[in-house]
């Protein structure tokens, strides 16, 4: 399935797309057990598979197979819904399919080919950072461009989302513990970057971690190696690489990272950026007030943003 | 007011300190509000005065006055009680003040006098880095010892919680924006910390940030400049300095952060530890299975803290 988290008449709540249209997941399983009979179909509903993306994710593999099972029932089922289960996707905003993840894991220097093109030695371990939640904007959001820097740069990055609490995860169950993939631009204010030995200061910059958009459930996606990264600025390609040239593997970043702390439902882990930034190229080139950023990555989607500057307020 | 997360009979709620006794803050305005006849009380102290610190700190100066204002009732009521609204301390478990902050932001070399005992210059802008709140225990909890590592350190810190949403806040306005200050031990795993250039990994292992014993309030406090930190392991001194040689303040760091990101209530900013970290003695010295480690704050308090040996599943 392909998970998103979409906005509308200010309500923001979880459904998964299909054809064009948000069928609204909770409101689907909640019809599914009306029909059923059941008095208590709302809290029933609420409880299985509730209307936020890290809520629904603690539900594990039961939650998604009943949301599956109410899809099911949706498009088969003629009568009249009393809620607005089905909605066409243009009628709807989508934002980012995790808004208010515990934690965003960032891996830097994880493309090989990248590497070694620069004449560097491959890392024996992941360098991970972090950004925090408050980057997070979707992706028919602007990537806003705060003036405390001129050096905005891109990072086209693969991310994926824990499904299930992982504690010492061996790789080779590692995919078990992975809900889906998506798409994340690891925005950076590059000056601000580099100003300190470490970069978190110019990595969780406000709004800076455009995501999107939708989560593709690992069931639909399989093996996350060997999808193509592409990522143009105003239709000029910057950044092309393959998932299979990663040195840290998805499955080894879950044994890795689970092995130092507990990943949650919902965790977010950006697994790096493939040669191409704008601050490694020569001439330096960054991003300006209207540029687009087109991300697209095989099998899961694109994720495109617009750059617009704002006020020191923004 | 002292305020505390407490735990008892399996519920964690929030409460504050006085005279060996918790008073619980959600439970005492219900109780105010019952005595003035309100038959929604227990939904309208759920809104003001929630029993969970984060949620509570959402609500700002307003649900600060009322949490006094009950406390103040529960003083002088002589009625009997229908919750268990004053209970002993030593029948509680104290847990960190704060469990889930939306971001822990730690400051690196911000004491002035180590800086400068070190022959480096003062550094121009803040160094600052994550952990996650998975590191979070409480006073009351051992300091889990992984083994992954030989190299598990301490770092004496004093810590400020954010009270009031605060984006492009200035100094002089900052305190407005503090809810209180608190104690932390920032647990590093110096191997694991040292083996990349960032730091993340050997600071949000599992269990890494003891916190408490309380939030002392701001308007208890004051001024949080000119507090004597001091820690010991097993009675012995090993850092001593003053919160007046941080060389990044609390109000500075305010400004500096807000200016950067949106702060929100709960957010967890560690201000950066004194000279005389295992590391760093000659000969080096790490922490051991059973050493006890104290760190006191002036007019904050103790945080003292045994550390465990894990097995590899802890």
């Amino acid at each position: 399935m392909k998970l998103v988290t979409y906005q509308t008449n200010g309500h923001t709540r979880i459904g998964c797309l299909i054809d064009n249209q948000v069928i609204d997941l909770n409101y689907a399983y909640q019809s599914l057990l009306e029909s059923l009979g059941h008095l208590r179909a709302k809290q029933i509903a609420e409880a299985y598979v509730p209307p936020n993306m890290v809520e629904f994710l603690q539900g594990g593999d039961a939650s998604l197979s009943l949301a599956k099972e109410a899809v099911e029932f949706i498009q088969t089922d003629s009568r009249e819904q009393k809620y607005r289960v089905v909605i066409p996707v243009d009628e709807v905003k989508l934002e980012a399919p995790v808004l208010q993840p515990g934690k965003m894991i960032c891996v830097g220097h994880n493309y090989r080919e990248h590497i070694l093109e620069m004449g560097r030695e491959l890392p024996p371990v992941p360098v991970v950072f972090a950004k925090f939640a408050n980057t997070i904007v979707g992706p028919q959001d602007p990537i806003p461009f705060h003036p405390i820097s001129e050096q905005l740069d891109y990072e086209a990055e693969m991310a994926f989302v824990i499904g299930k609490r992982a504690r010492n995860v061996s790789a080779d169950q590692a995919l078990n513990y992975v809900a889906g993939y998506t798409i994340a631009n690891d925005v950076t204010y590059r000056d601000i970057q580099r100003r300190t030995i470490q970069w978190l200061q110019g990595k969780t910059v406000e709004g800076s971690a455009p995501m999107g958009p939708w989560l593709v459930t690992q069931d639909e996606l399989g093996d996350p190696a060997g999808l193509e990264v592409v990522l143009t600025v105003n239709g000029e390609e910057r950044q092309r690489s393959n998932t299979a040239n990663l040195v840290f593997t998805v499955p080894y970043l879950v044994e890795f990272l689970s092995g130092l702390m507990t990943l949650e439902p919902g965790d977010v882990i950006l697994t790096g950026t493939p040669g191409g930034v704008g601050v490694a190229r020569n001439p330096q080139v960054f991003l300006q007030d209207g540029d687009v950023v087109r991300i697209e990555i095989d099998r899961i989607g694109v994720l495109e943003n617009q750059v617009k500057k704002t006020g020191q307020e923004g």
